[in-house]
């Protein structure tokens, strides 16, 4: 018996309302004397504090740095150590490829080929631009056959993500790339025989490619990296009976909420959008993934003030979200992203709920150091879902 | 290696005595204000706090809410998500029926048979005490045969526990309850070849039920449900080498501890009763549970201030456990029971351990918020009888 056998077991339908605002990347460190929550003025966030129970808690495990990926997944109650998501999915979602059950992706490059050699594995990497136009042309004269659809997304210079959709593709593919120039280009090779179909496809869309890129003087061929398949990942709504929605601006963390059957309510690059959004869908809702992206790309660029800038920008919208009088209000990070190491960290997140079955604790302000004195104690992020959904009185008593 | 490996490898069997004095269900929630710990007037447990280490444990899991099964295991060192107890084996003990390792038993309901068919599969709701003549009556007049034991014991209206003792005996039979009315009362049919000899004793039982209630009006057959049996389960002596007793007014905790190879001493519903029957069996043994019912039973029925009593008519007595001089008090709940929400509920145990190895931290009260910043931090209870266990000195060195 695991956490997803008691969910599916335990979770059951209420109307009660949960809503989980990541700060992404909030957590820092004081470089030197206060860290990027302490330095910053946010009086509505530490109000909440003071009504809520606090903890800290670790993504992954204690001392491992975790991508979005696995950060996220934590958060949502998977397990990030037993669900790995393939590097094409992670380029898709992070190229803002809509990718769904029956949809094999793979990274792809254009190269150049001569006298049926790969010269140039980056087709002398084509500006961008060159990349969006070939990437039309494909999506209008490759032929669509037999029911198969297959898009291309261009990427940066020469890089893109292909899509193939039909029912029943294994990914057990190998990588249909060379590897090196001065070599054919490769077809892709099934590894085992549930991948005869798939790999007949790619290989009919290289050929394809080929013909529609002729007269192309560069980029006049395709190599394919990473074949991967929609991972085979139950969704909330299976684990947890709830109806799930995700309030986001980037590409990477919509998708990943698409994967896992959340509804995407896709919104611009202003905070205030996020708060819009989620006061519109709030009667079809039961669980909302709010994302604020900008605590992160801050301390991504090592920037403490403006990662402070960040923290404050979004302080004067929360009561917005006090007023929806959700059930069970969470605030957290999926990570750590302290601007002094200009990236992610293994630091574990601060993390304040706000319920009536929870109680309150000593914790006033929310700041890495007050957090870790709170209640709730140190935890792993897979206990935030549990947590949640039991405040929420969405989870039913475990044996007699 | 996992828990269960180190305790077999490293207990030992020495003079140190632990007692476990488990205040059912004590945690609880501000309501508002105040929880029922804080609202209580309790010197003698806070002044156990002051000189103890504290903390607070999750029975299960964070967010989990357990039955009494589930939470109880935990407290013993039983892993509660791989030891699950059976419908039929909760229900005898519920009832106050005695299950041994040659036991299976099934939950019964009497019912109606006429012209070969079930016409009412509760038989009309019989009174109770109706029950418990026609169950005397089968006691007294089913045959015995082949050396296996078979017993009825009433419970309320129409329902019973069927107990059949010998060698041997697989629960891995279907249901012998066809559901609906209106269709023949069905065998026991066996899941696997191991359970012939089950469905075979199982069978000729309900044919003798009908031959001695033939002239009953109404209960002239039976029904059986959810037959299992003794779970594997290893025993505290196997795993621990302690001597344990369990001291407890209530037919589920008695009978859970059995199953766990406990000397089980029942005691009446005074409070006194507990300390009386812990000094008279002190020389005994040298692990006791001692079992407080009233703190959950006030909660489960939401009376705030009962609990708040319950509390604190425990509390005198705890001199004289201490005057016992254990070498290990531990006062800790099995899980939560906070008289607002009138249930078992997922908040950790507050969790108080007195021992000269064990050092004193800054808790000088025992409630859930001074609990939660203890020493002890927060843990899972199954954590709670390797502690007991090292504080005894009765755990050896893992590893060299």
């Amino acid at each position: 018996m695991e956490w997803e056998d008691l969910a599916r077991d335990l979770s059951t339908e209420t109307s009660s309302k949960i809503v989980l605002l990541v700060m992404d990347g909030v957590g820092g460190l004081p470089a030197p004397g206060k860290s990027e929550l302490e330095a910053a003025r946010k009086p509505n966030l530490d109000a909440l504090a003071a009504k809520a129970v606090c903890g800290v808690s670790d993504p992954v495990m204690m001392g491992i740095t975790p991508g979005s990926g696995p950060s996220h997944l934590a958060l949502f109650g998977y397990d990030p150590l037993k669900y790995q998501l393939g590097r094409g999915i992670l380029e898709a979602l992070g190229s803002g490829v809509e990718v769904g059950r029956n949809d094999l992706v793979a990274r792809g490059n254009f190269a150049t080929v001569k006298g049926g050699l790969v010269v140039d594995r980056r087709a002398g990497r084509i500006p961008t631009e060159e990349n969006a136009r070939i990437c039309a042309r494909l999506n209008e004269h490759l032929p669509q056959r037999d029911g198969v659809e297959v898009r291309v997304f261009p990427g940066k210079e020469h890089r893109f993500v292909a899509r193939f959709t039909a029912e029943g593709l294994s990914d057990a593919l190998a990588d249909a790339d060379p590897q090196k120039e001065g070599k054919p280009p490769l077809p892709a090779a099934p590894l085992g025989p549930e991948a005869g179909k798939a790999a007949e496809i790619v290989n009919r869309f290289l050929g394809d490619v080929a013909a529609v890129l002729q007269a192309e003087p560069k980029a006049n061929a395709a190599l394919l990296r990473g074949f991967s398949k929609f991972p085979s990942i139950p969704t909330m709504q299976e684990l947890f009976k709830v109806r799930p929605a995700a309030i986001a601006n980037y590409p990477m963390y919509k998708g990943l909420a698409k994967l896992l059957g959340m509804e995407v309510i896709g919104v611009g690059g202003e905070t205030a959008d996020l708060f819009d959004a989620l006061e519109k869908s709030w009667a079809d809702h039961d669980f909302f993934y709010v994302h604020y992206k900008r605590t992160d790309s801050t301390g991504e660029d090592g920037k403490f003030e403006a990662k402070v800038a960040a923290i404050e920008a979004l302080d004067p919208f929360l009561p917005r979200l006090a007023a929806l009088k959700p059930d069970v209000l969470v605030v957290t990070s999926d990570h750590s992203t302290p601007s002094c190491l200009k990236g992610h960290s293994w630091h574990p997140n601060p993390f304040l709920l706000v319920a009536d079955t929870a109680g309150v604790d000593d914790v006033a302000v929310f700041t890495e150091r007050a957090c870790a004195k709170g209640m709730l104690g140190r935890f792993r992020s897979i206990s935030a879902m549990p947590l949640m959904l039991a405040h929420a009185l969405k989870l039913q008593k475990y044996g007699a």
